[in-house]
C-alpha cells in the first residue's frame, strides 16, 4: 500500500470547506469588480530569475524551485557533479546556489505582486492606464508550517498601477469596508500609516538610515512598554540625545485628527515627514466625507509593514473581536516595476488574507447555513422502473434550476437517508409504486421530519 | 534590465481573456452543483510517491519535480555527488531516477484523477458514499508546446466514486449535453463505447492480449482505409485466419441499435463482450426515454481512448462545427482506489477541457458582448472638488450593485474618454461646475454619442 498522504503545511479542502471558502472568494471578487478591477491570471511558474532577488535573502529560501527534465536535467546532474567536485573552493552557499540555478529552471509564484510587475511590464502595449487589476490566485512559500500558517494559500489582490492619484487609497480603504462588511464582520479597524512620516521620524531624530529598526522598536509600545523601547532604541546605538528627541512621539494620542497635529508639530523640520502628513490627511478627510459602513479607520504610526517596498500610504486590517494578526494589508510602491526596466510606474494596492478571513468569520460564527453548492432534493432509489420514473422528474426540476439528484443505486432506505443526512440535503421524495400511478411524490421535509403528497408542479413551486 | 518572459508552454490571462475563461468555468460550475455533485480542492504539490507510476513511463517523464530546500537540499546535493561518482556502474535511466528521488520530494498535480483517488482514501471515513465530486483547478505537464497545448491549463472533473449503478453513465452523458448546450454549442456528439467490447472483440478473434493495437488499428478505418487498416493488423501479427474474423466488425453501421444488433451477432460468443453491449443498450435506452437538449448520442466501437484504466463506458465529445481533437472525455473505472489500498471502488467520471471548448467558442463566435466583470460606469475627473462629489455619487451606485469607477487623476479629457473606450465601459458620466449646481449629471453612451441630462436617481434606474 503506497503511503497515503500530503505534503506537509498542504491542504486538501473538503466540500464543506469549499463552500466556505467560495463564499469569501465570491465576496472579494464582486466587490473588486464593483469597484472597476479587471481580473488576470499569471502562470504558477515563472522563470527562476524572475522571481530570485525580489524577497530578500530569506524569501528566497523559501522559493520552492522546479527540477529540470529530461536532457536539461542530465547536463544539469553531470555539471552539478562537477561543482561537486569543486564544492572545496567555494563556500557553501555559493556552492549551493550555483547547483540550485543549475538544477532548476522555474519556480513557484511566491507573491502575486511580482509576478503583476512582471505582466505590467511584459504587456505593457495592450494594458489601459491606469492599470487596476484584480488576482486572486495560489501561492507557495517553503516557511515551517505551523498553526494558521500554511505553505500553499491564496492571496486576493487589487492593485492600481499607473496613477498616483490619493484618491486609489481612499477606493482601496472603501473596499477593504466594503468586503468585509459584505463578510459580516461587525468590528474590525483599518490602520493607515505613511512610509514618508516613519522617514520623516528618522530624519528628525538624525538617523535616516536607522528608519527600519526605529519602527521596529515602537511598534512594540503596545506589547513592551516604554521603557524596554527606549532600552532596545538604546541597544540598537541610540545616543542619550537621540533618545531624548523621540520621546514626544510615543505620548501622542487623541482622536485621528488629534494624533496628525501632534505628529506635524513633531515633524515640522522634516519636508518628507510633513508630506507623509499632508497625504493621510486627505485620505482620512475624503474617506470621512464619504463615510464608512462598518471599519474604525485609524491613524497608527507604529504600523510598519512592507518598509523594505512601501513609499507611501501603508494599510493593515485588524479584527478587534477575534485576536489574531493583520487579515489584510497594503500599501503604495512608488516603483514598481523598475525592477523590470520600467520606470515611474507608481502602484498601490491591498491583499486580503483568505485563510485567517476564515478563521476569524469560523470563530465568529459568520457563515450562513445555506449554500449554493448543496442539493436541495435527493430522489430515493426504489428500483429500476421507479428510478426511470425519477430521471424524468430530475429533469423538469432541473430546467428551474434546482439542484437535484437521485441516488444511483436501489439500496437500502437507512442507506439512501443516511446519504441526504450527511450531506446536508433538506428536501428527499419518494417515489414507489402508488406516487408513479397517482403523480402525486411523496416529499420529506429532512429538518422537520414532516411528510407530505405534491404534484411534480407543487413540489418545483416550493423550491424556485 | 531583467528577461521579461514566462516559461514556454505557459499563458498569462488578459482581463478580455479571464471575462470569458470564467464564463465557461461558471457554467460548468453551476452544472455540477445542478446535478449534486460538491467540490474538492488537493494541493497543488503531491508526494512524488503519490504521482509516479501512475501514469506510465511517458507520463511519469512529464511530472514537474519540485527540488528539495535547506539542509535536504544540501544532503542531497552530496548524495547527488557520491552517485554521479558511482555513475559509472549504473545504467543511465537508473543513475537518473535516483537522483531525481534524491533531489526532489514533491511533484506538481499531473491530473486530478489521481489525486483524487488519493483523497478518497486519504479521507473515506469522513465522506458519505457514493461521492459525487467536481474539481477544477489547473494541472501541468512537460510536454512539448505547441498549438492548443500547454504546460499549465485547467481540468474541470466530475465523478462519481463508489456506486455500480448505470445511472451514473446516464447522468454523466446528460451532463456533456447540459453544459456543452448552456455554452451555446449548436452541434456536437458524445461518442460512446465500452472498454468490455473492446474485450470482447480481442476475444472473438482469439487474440486478447492484442487489445490495445486491435483497437488502435481499428480506430484509424476512418481515416486510412480498410484496406490500410488490414495492412496494419497483419504487420501487427494477426493472422489470415484473425485477419478474416475481424472483416464483419469494419462493416457495422446504422443506427446506435443496429450498430448493437451487429455487435451482439459478432460477439455471440463473448460472455464481457455481450456485457459491455449489455450496458451499452441500458445508457442508450434511458438517455432515450429522457431526451438530450442537443447532443448527438452514438455508438462508436472505434473510440479506444483511455484502455489503461477505463473498464466500462468510455466517452468523448467532438463538436461538429469546428475541426478539433475531443473537448470532452471519461470512461468507467472498476478500480480507481486500488493503487492506494482501498479496493473494491467503482467509479466513473468525464473531464471537460477548457482550452479546446474556448477555442471552439471562439472559433463559432459564442461569447458574449456583455459580461459581469466590466465596468457599467465611468466618472470623468475634473478636479479636486469635483471627484469629492463623485465619490459620493459612486458610493449610491455601487450600494445598488452598479460597476462603478472614477479616473483617479485629474487628466486630460481625451485620455480619460480613450480608457473608458479600451476598458469597453458603456457609460461615462460628467460631472462640473453646472452639474454639481443643478444635480444633473451628464450622461454619455459610449455607443450611440449620445448625451443627455440625469439625475442621479434616474442615472441609477437606467442602470439596474
Amino acid at each position: 500500500m503506497s503511503k497515503v498522504s500530503i505534503p506537509k503545511g498542504m491542504r486538501d479542502f473538503s466540500p464543506q470547506v469549499m463552500a466556505k471558502r467560495n463564499y469569501i472568494f465570491d465576496t472579494i471578487r464582486k466587490s473588486f469588480q464593483l469597484y472597476g478591477f479587471e481580473q488576470i491570471e499569471t502562470p504558477t511558474m515563472e522563470n527562476r530569475e524572475t522571481l530570485t532577488g525580489k524577497y530578500g535573502d530569506e524569501g528566497d529560501s523559501l522559493i520552492f524551485n522546479v527540477l529540470q527534465r529530461g536532457d536539461k536535467l542530465s547536463k544539469a546532474l553531470t555539471n552539478t557533479e562537477l561543482k561537486a567536485a569543486e564544492r572545496e573552493n567555494f563556500e557553501d552557499v555559493t556552492f549551493f546556489n550555483r547547483n540550485v540555478s543549475n538544477l532548476a529552471d522555474m519556480a513557484l509564484r511566491y507573491d502575486l505582486t511580482v509576478p503583476f510587475a512582471r505582466y505590467v511590464v511584459q504587456h505593457q502595449n495592450e494594458i489601459a492606464f491606469p492599470f487596476k487589476r484584480y488576482q486572486i490566485q495560489p501561492v507557495w512559500r517553503a516557511d515551517r508550517p505551523q498553526k494558521g500558517r500554511y505553505r500553499e494559500f491564496y492571496q486576493c489582490d487589487a492593485d492600481i498601477i499607473g496613477s498616483e492619484s490619493l484618491l486609489n487609497e481612499v477606493e482601496l480603504v472603501k473596499l477593504f469596508d466594503e468586503v468585509l462588511s459584505n463578510l459580516g464582520l461587525k468590528s474590525f479597524s483599518i490602520k493607515l500609516n505613511n512610509r514618508k512620516i516613519l522617514s520623516g521620524i528618522a530624519e528628525v531624530i538624525g538617523r535616516p538610515e536607522m528608519i527600519i529598526p526605529i519602527t521596529v522598536a515602537i511598534d512594540k509600545l503596545d506589547k513592551i512598554g516604554l521603557e524596554r523601547v527606549n532600552e532596545e532604541l538604546t541597544q540598537r546605538g541610540l545616543t542619550v540625545e537621540e533618545l531624548e528627541k523621540i520621546q514626544p512621539l510615543f505620548k501622542i494620542e487623541g482622536s485621528n485628527d488629534e494624533k496628525l497635529a501632534q505628529l506635524a508639530e513633531f515633524l515640522k523640520d522634516s519636508e518628507i515627514g510633513l508630506k507623509g502628513i499632508e497625504e493621510t490627511q486627505f485620505i482620512l478627510h475624503t474617506i470621512n466625507s464619504i463615510g464608512l459602513n462598518t471599519a474604525n479607520l485609524e491613524v497608527d504610526v507604529t504600523l510598519a509593514r512592507g518598509l523594505d517596498y512601501y513609499t507611501g500610504a501603508i494599510f493593515e486590517v485588524v479584527s478587534n473581536e477575534v485576536k489574531m494578526g493583520s487579515i489584510c494589508g497594503g500599501g503604495r510602491y512608488a516603483d514598481l516595476t523598475g525592477i523590470f526596466g520600467l520606470k515611474n510606474m507608481s502602484g498601490v494596492g491591498i491583499s486580503f488574507g483568505a485563510d485567517r478571513i476564515y478563521d476569524v468569520m469560523e470563530e465568529l460564527n459568520l457563515f450562513l447555513e445555506s449554500s449554493n453548492a448543496v442539493t436541495q432534493v435527493l430522489f430515493i432509489n426504489f428500483g429500476e422502473k421507479e428510478s426511470a420514473y425519477c430521471m424524468k422528474v430530475l429533469q423538469n426540476l432541473r430546467a428551474k434550476g434546482i439542484r437535484t439528484e437521485l441516488y444511483p443505486d436501489a439500496a437500502k432506505m437507512k442507506k439512501q437517508m443516511k446519504y441526504a443526512n450527511d450531506k446536508n440535503i433538506p428536501f428527499v421524495v419518494m417515489v414507489g409504486e402508488d406516487e408513479m400511478n397517482s403523480g402525486q411524490l411523496s416529499l420529506k421535509n429532512m429538518e422537520s421530519g414532516e411528510q407530505s403528497k405534491v404534484s411534480v408542479e407543487e413540489l418545483i413551486d416550493s423550491m424556485v
